[in-house]
């Protein structure tokens, strides 16, 4: 990815307009919460309703269905912990540190929605049905994966790297590694998993894919 | 962990004896297809019924509630994974080879109860409640992890790896990996993640952990 690209791949929460947009914002910030804790299926109208301080017409004047409001949901989740994750993370070279940050972040930065990564938590969820969530996570994973694979490539271009280093196996495993990581601990209750993790990636930049 | 000790961490589904333990176990397997699936609570008394054949009070006769009845369906779910995951796993050195099989066959098996790893499904599940669940993933999880940290452990003790391999950093960057590629191959619906992964930890293997 080329520097000035990645400002345009950062995706911004629009300003709200008028009145109606406004609310509508509000109960999808509520949502979120909800939704990224308990999942599509265990997020209950009552819930809906407590979060958002609205009652049932309240909320579903401004969305046709729980799943239309559960998809803006997760694309909210997914532009905060986006922007979380990009926190720092320096437009110019050396790739390598860039994607050093990134893995950081991910490590380091709480979801700013509590509840966890919103990409393993609505896969999970969406994997065997529910296709409109199951199409944002899946547009959500694709460009988590592809920011990490042009950084990868960048590094690849400007000679930063070992020969053999594969930009989409490279980007797969860091994704991989630090979901599986975040399910273990967020079940163990404790950062060691994402904290070895965290490391062992460290070592792997240093010693297999940076040149030397 | 000993070769003999294997076969005591592979634990095997009972023998019903009576009718009433037959029925049970006939419940506890047709709920465990819809709870992997779609969850604990995308599983509907509905949904139960339909699996079991049985009316609520027929399922709630043999359990003292959903959550007692997820929980068996889990582990149900686990040993099954759990048995097909060591197969053709041998007892005998070389111990890396032993770890090389557990890793292709939790990538080439299929879940034998549809809806892909029960550990996975069940901790984004019960992360943020539900405390009987999660004590049931937390157990499954760890046996998985004391299987793969023993297995390297092993192989250290017999002089098969390079020096500073960690067993417990090894054996958790293999489950965060596998879990991970899974979670990205049922979102996309490819095996293409877990393959990466599989080729990845093959060489990670090969080059840095056997010993030349």
């Amino acid at each position: 990815m080329k520097s000035n690209q990645l400002a345009a791949n950062r995706p911004a929460l629009p300003e709200p307009r008028t009145k109606g947009e406004q609310t509508r914002q509000k109960i999808v910030a509520a949502a979120a919460q909800i939704f990224n804790q308990r999942g599509y299926e265990g997020s209950s109208l009552a819930d809906l309703m407590e979060a958002t301080g609205l009652q049932k017409g309240g909320i579903y004047r401004h969305f046709s269905s729980k799943e239309e409001l559960a998809a803006e949901a997760f694309d909210y989740t997914w532009q905060l912990a986006w922007n979380s994750r990009l926190g720092g993370v320096s437009e110019n070279p050396p790739h390598l540190d860039r994607l050093r940050q990134l893995i950081t972040n991910y490590v380091e930065c709480r979801s700013p929605v509590p509840g966890g990564c919103p990409v393993l938590n609505t896969a999970v969820d969406a994997d065997d049905g529910n296709p409109i969530l199951r199409e944002r996570v899946l547009k959500a994973l694709r460009s988590w994966m592809n920011l990490l694979q042009s950084i990868v490539k960048d590094a690849v271009k400007a000679g930063e790297t070992q020969p053999g280093v594969d930009p989409k196996s490279l980007a797969t495993m860091v994704i991989a590694s630090l979901e599986g990581a975040l399910m273990i601990s967020r079940i163990e209750r404790s950062q060691e998993a994402l904290k070895r993790i965290h490391q062992y990636l460290t070592d792997y930049i240093d010693t297999r894919v940076a040149a030397h």
